[in-house]
């Protein structure tokens, strides 16, 4: 295939892998009457791990660079992604893909779960609705949700960063190894804002929910969307900043 | 031993160890008295997930391709299995090894557990009997059950296919990453059918449960029966096909 | 160091750490007030995984074979062990270190979780005490007990045998799959006889319990403690035997 | 970058990574209205597990020795550390960095933390807001403590002298492995004094607890605060010598 068609096929079947098991266990912990129904925080993060783990490890099979994530783009372009492996008329391509992957990967998560989901509104519990599509923090406040998704999303790339310049096995180590970090900041920086730490993970769920013709659904929360897209953006800037000093 | 010996016993030996496994964990958490009673979701996960990564691993070790899942054999078969490495004369008897050792692993589950199945049915529980031989849908509807068994099976080829074509060790990692596979298929997408994702998984357990000589045992539900063989199937064909394109 | 004293020393290490942190999980999770208390069935399957992992990758990190297990042992040798890398001579070195090994680490555990032990019998609940040393059945029938113990054994022995003929990175990768055939087997095969599959692991913590200077400790249950012995040890020859086939 | 900035750099990072993710994931269990609240020791152990592999890869990736505990420099000291790969002076400068590191990485989960300490608070359970900074024993009972804390730090130091002498892949699976021996010693040996097993880890939080300008957030036990420090620094130097008979 084409270097441009491999990137975006294998963003948007990353991206698309990513949300379906990523909000998948969400809806499987969250919605009223799942088989996994209050399976718990580590039953949840596990699942966002190998959500990972997975897109990762198919993107890097398929020949691509599985970022799966505006704010892994950013850091690699920051850092010289450009003049290294890549060049600037990729992004759009890579950016596409994983919008139209997490949008796919959304609507299969919101049909697979439709039943819990009407049995969820039923019970009132309408908040669970957003919460398996996009992130809500446990007290909004701008400097502290922002402070959080900055911190999460810095490990996220520290971990991406340190590694990948050094280690050269980019064949199973290297997904496996981003999942246990996700799996981490899942368990550790997940308890306030429920790290979304990537702009498209986050957003384009929240389009789906807008637009999901279920009714009694509940808002989608617009105010607080533009948190997670651009702190997990400024940290991506930061972070691949620094990483310029290793050179 | 002979090309067609190996593959019949690394079949067997493979989904027996799976059904021991993955229904032994089933076991041990829903039924009565035991010591893993009330475990939770994640360790159901997580006891099918080791039930693959093992089952795969000795098939593996033994010179088998351990499929031990008719789907992954249909999706090899679309592929173009059978130019490669095999020949269409040894399907029916891989067939016939997954069976028979799924029947045999079944029967063990069975004699195992049988005191803490007496207990269940004693305690009017007679549903969780069935629930350590076959799958059930939290809610009843024909084409959801049926997308739910696709999607979940749809994901664990994507993840065989797209590294086995492009990974090269297929000693540890390869099953590894299967298990990990099913883990997260488990936690994010077993939540409404409880994801058979496995024709011979279902089946072949269902056969047992169907002659179980105990009394109470309840229905074998034959009525469901025939979507966790053929929606895991369409999904091989569906997968393998998609994955001649890459070629 | 001479091959027998690297033979002693090995085993005795890694039986001690099996010991220190297999029953040290179970004292966490069962005895009262600690930190771990009531942490559910796979905190204790996780425990004596990692357990597993440990010990045998120490053991074998300092040049040993990291048996641990007199079934271990009855299968190599029933399968040519003693042609291929061994000799007889280092059969009893081995067994004396595995059996010193499990007594000084459980009187290790006993001492570290010492307040809690006689916190647990202030609470009336001594049968806690002999949980923390061997193991018990939920349900007292010999032929089951035997069955149970016999089936976990051999899967334990199968992962053992299949890949350690055929797979060669005895580094890493050895004692971490078969830390995860033990996570797999407690998970799944733990649920009726709490998974000895070992007889030096039941004995001889059995034996520290029957010296404990604790009032109030209750029964050692001797009764039952044959079964841990004899069915691994059984499993042992059979699936020993069954791998000579192979070759 | 020098050899003296790399050593000092990458004990900072990674310390401040490993508290960052250690102290993260129990404040997300322990404080109040938390997504991950009343999580299980199971998130605790695993979420301390992945700080380390974190912390560690990333210290190892970018060329340091990822000490991140003085208990291992000591450890390293007394077993000829100094005539292999380092030199003394390079000890003030790690101390320094580990403690750099944790003070920092302590006031970045404060302040993460900071809405969630304060409800705490409010609901009297200040005592949790220790517990986010350092370890405290069930029972205070100071030859206990101190012996429940030499048995953890011993075990952790086995895991790495007896692999990182033996084992020649320093990449992927040392750090991984080391994470493992953590989760199994919080399992296992950490429910009694919580396992501080690293003198750093317990001390410099305690320190920003001392000056955390948060009213009503109770006592920094000052008192226990020597044994985590000097129990950890013994085991080192225990094990440090015990394998100077290996070599």
């Amino acid at each position: 295939m084409d270097n441009w068609l491999t990137y975006f096929m294998t963003e948007t079947l990353g991206t698309m892998l990513l949300i379906v098991l990523g909000n998948g266990v969400v809806a499987n912990i969250v919605l009223k009457n799942t088989k996994g129904n209050n399976g718990g925080w580590i039953a949840i993060t596990a699942g966002w791990s190998f959500a990972v783990m997975l897109g990762a490890t198919v993107s890097v099979a398929l020949g691509g660079d599985a970022h799966l994530n505006p704010a892994v783009t950013m850091a690699m372009i920051v850092n010289g992604w450009e003049s290294n492996v890549g060049h600037f008329g990729l992004i759009p391509i890579m950016l596409v893909g994983q919008i139209l992957g997490a949008i796919v990967g959304q609507i299969i998560v919101d049909l697979f779960y439709i039943k819990h989901i009407h049995q969820t509104i039923t019970e009132k519990e309408e908040g669970l609705v957003l919460a398996i599509h996009s992130t809500g923090p446990t007290y909004k406040n701008t400097f502290i949700n922002c402070f959080c998704e900055f911190i999460g999303t810095s490990v996220l790339l520290v971990a991406i960063m340190a590694t990948s310049a050094q280690f050269t096995d980019a064949g199973w180590m290297g997904p496996i190894f981003v999942g246990l970090a996700v799996f981490a900041i899942g368990l550790s920086l997940g308890g306030t804002t429920g790290y979304a730490i990537n702009p498209v993970r986050d957003l384009a769920p929240r389009l789906v929910h807008q637009f999901l013709p279920v009714k009694g659904k509940g808002s989608s929360d617009w105010k607080y969307s533009w948190i997670p897209v651009v702190a997990p953006l400024l940290a991506g800037c930061v972070i691949g900043a620094l990483f310029l000093i290793k050179t």
